[in-house]
């Protein structure tokens, strides 16, 4: 038996999210289904995470385990051959059987895409956010303060979760402005339901003068979501990368 | 009676071509219909061309005439509350009554996009065409001088046109290597059914050994379609701009 690491990405438009539920067209799956056509052998995999419906991954990882002699370098290439082109595996490893796709993350990045120019390209329609205000960046930067670091992060979740612990770090948030595009990075060891599309609802909506700085702080104390921006749509989300 | 100009793009995936046609959805229907829902008045519009099934634009032109009142400035964001986010209006002028989209055309310039990456990111699944080859440039630069000019392009097209003259001239060709992608950018005063899409098959199976650049030669003199390479998926296909 060998532990194997796949890297992958995938647009998520025409699916129900990652994770696999009776009758809805997932990405665990189709991909559970690719393997299993290459190996022979029934298989679940175990990734970093879910994301939801709509959301997209640049780079996720996930582990499964299989006796099959299928070579390493060609494993790619092989499961490729069974998934549709909107899910592609990049790369695959022999790890460590004590290694863990998801208990063994150390740190999640995700990006959040908007399109700043009044017409947003119609190319990109199903893959950026848009945005219709002008931000007052000085009051995005001061909210990124109060929010990087260690909270309990309860208010920053939809409802829904079957979180117990709402406790989180946030190592780093960076905003990037270039062309027609205003990207928010976002990095931490893990994140509740819609944590990241709260968290950058929250600063936009501070950064347009919707939300006071002090609502941030009262988030933090009372775990209450109404006080926060709404959660922003999906097509703009991205799992960008993990670090393990 | 006033003459309006709309500059406009699609992703052309979700339809079945610029072209209206009976029971199927278009881009030349939805535009229509949204106009129609703004100046309350029945329209048709013209374009510069059409574009087929799955092929995009990045900028396509078309005129229509109207008796409404409403303001040119507001018309882009009138018309684009009526249609889907993969078609969008950038800008709207008046014209002169003698204008029309198709017949001032003077040059017409589409690009084709390739990725040459391993594995092709799956967020762009639709929107390029892979290539798995690597071209001789010397080859590709050599057809290029060769189908640059003046020709009768009846080879370079697919059979179902409805067009008698098959005079064209192809003004130039361009290679653009950026990274992971090949882009093709093809500037003629007018080009046939698939006339693109052939052109740059052709190109590729010249660049890859499979084609002899006197069989391009050849295809001038005879006409002969099947000289030459395989017409390339829509997928790639963009139409760029057009000049008046």
């Amino acid at each position: 038996m060998k532990r194997v690491l796949i890297c992958f990405g995938y647009k998520g438009t025409k699916y129900s999210g990652y994770q696999k539920q009776p009758s809805k067209i997932t990405v665990q799956e189709l991909l559970e289904s690719a393997i299993q056509k290459v190996t022979n052998e029934k298989t679940t995999i175990y990734s970093s995470g879910r994301t939801d419906a709509g959301v997209h991954a640049i780079k996720q990882y996930a582990h499964f385990d299989t006796n099959s002699n299928v070579s390493v370098q060609k494993l790619p290439q092989a499961i490729n051959t069974y998934l549709p082109d909107d899910i592609r595996v990049f790369e695959v490893k022999i790890v460590d059987e004590s290694f863990h796709a998801r208990f063994n993350v150390k740190k999640k990045t995700y990006i959040y895409v908007f399109s700043t120019c009044n017409t947003p390209s119609p190319l990109f329609y199903d893959m950026v956010t848009p945005l219709k205000y002008n931000l007052d960046m000085q009051k995005v930067n001061d909210a990124i303060k109060l929010i990087k670091g260690k909270h309990n992060f309860k208010a920053f979740c939809s409802s829904g979760t079957s979180a117990k612990d709402f406790d989180r770090e946030i190592f780093d948030i960076q905003v990037i402005n270039q062309s027609n595009y205003l990207v928010f990075k976002v990095t931490g060891n893990g994140f509740l339901y819609n944590m990241v599309r709260i968290i950058v609802g929250t600063l936009v909506d501070v950064g347009r003068g919707k939300i006071q700085l002090k609502n941030i702080e009262e988030m933090f104390k009372t775990g209450d979501r109404s006080l926060g921006g709404k959660t922003l749509p999906a097509q703009g989300l991205y799992l960008f990368d993990i670090e393990y």
